[in-house]
């Protein structure tokens, strides 16, 4: 009560404080504005958080996230089966989706490889994509994981897993940023752009 | 599953999307937080949303909030009951608790007096006080309203609500903000610090 307010409004004050980005002020402005809402809205809110707890599992097929065992994506027959693009999480894949320029398949791997943190091969699903190889895959595969160390190692880790298996492997473009300027850019990324040149 | 979500992800960020100044951006890295919290740190949350909303009254004496008929202020023996602050909501109570520089009661009146919105003295919470000085209060007034022209008109009603009950009447004090620069001080305030000048 040190600042005139009830305890309730506190605890869902400091409950708001545990989000990511969220600091004291915002955490505030977040349970005032809750303090204004009907009951209804408020239980809308609770559902869908609890919602996303209960209902949303792995797809068997390619890790994402989903409702049912197998997610819209794989189980969308228009989708290019010929294609599977290696990706760390969930969030990869919604930012893929979004451009509309891929139409394959995914690999949700759960992380990059970390040892630093901890993380080797044996705690990611390459094993779904081994699956798909064994059973008979031999389209491309795609990676996308991100340009940094883990991403490398990861995408390094993928490329000795598909060797001899006939698989073609790609990997996402290095460049500059679409808009982005020459003298900003840094020298990494620009001599990586230099050396992916493409003829006009 | 436009993007590739699963239907429960997007129905919780298009709820977080509901918050104040939260977009689409930070929708998703709220809704992806909770996809890796447990059940518990959900429910946590869910119990505090709900549990603002049940367990809080208005205190019947100030019109705070407050878990309990009467709010910890009013039912504090140790703060001085001669002297009350009049603010527009419990926001502003929180704030000046927050100073620690105020130990008498409040009068929160719900809002500020706003002829184009429709708010008349009749929507907020002047009873209050009223009763407060029918009650015999005989102590200070002050009127912690916003500097804004609402705030102006609800502060001068108080003024004139309060004519001739013998009741002392302040107002906070208009000036420069502190750490402020005289070089970039509206005219308005600036000329309001010089009419309000201290002697040293």
């Amino acid at each position: 009560m040190s600042q005139g307010l009830a305890r309730p409004v506190e605890n869902l004050i400091s409950e708001f404080m545990k989000l990511p980005s969220v600091g004291q002020k915002s955490a505030q402005r977040l349970a005032y504005h809750f303090i204004g809402r009907s009951r209804d809205e408020i239980e809308r809110l609770c559902r869908a958080l609890i919602e996303v707890k209960d209902r949303i599992c792995e797809c068997r097929e390619c890790g994402n996230l989903s409702e049912k065992p197998v997610c819209p994506i794989c189980s969308n027959p228009s989708r290019d089966r010929n294609s599977i693009c290696a990706v760390a999480d969930f969030r990869d894949v919604a930012a893929i989706e979004k451009t509309g320029a891929y139409r394959g398949l995914y690999v949700v791997l759960g992380g990059l490889i970390s040892p630093m943190e901890g993380v080797g091969p044996a705690n990611l699903r390459f094993g779904l994509l081994k699956e798909k190889i064994d059973k008979g895959f031999s389209g491309e595969v795609i990676i996308a994981t991100n340009p940094t160390v883990n991403g490398e190692t990861t995408a390094l880790y993928i490329v000795r897993l598909l060797a001899g298996t006939g698989v073609k492997v790609s990997r996402l473009a290095y460049g500059l940023p679409v808009g982005a300027s020459l003298e900003y850019a840094d020298e990494i990324t620009l001599s990586r752009a230099i050396a992916g040149r493409k003829e006009f």
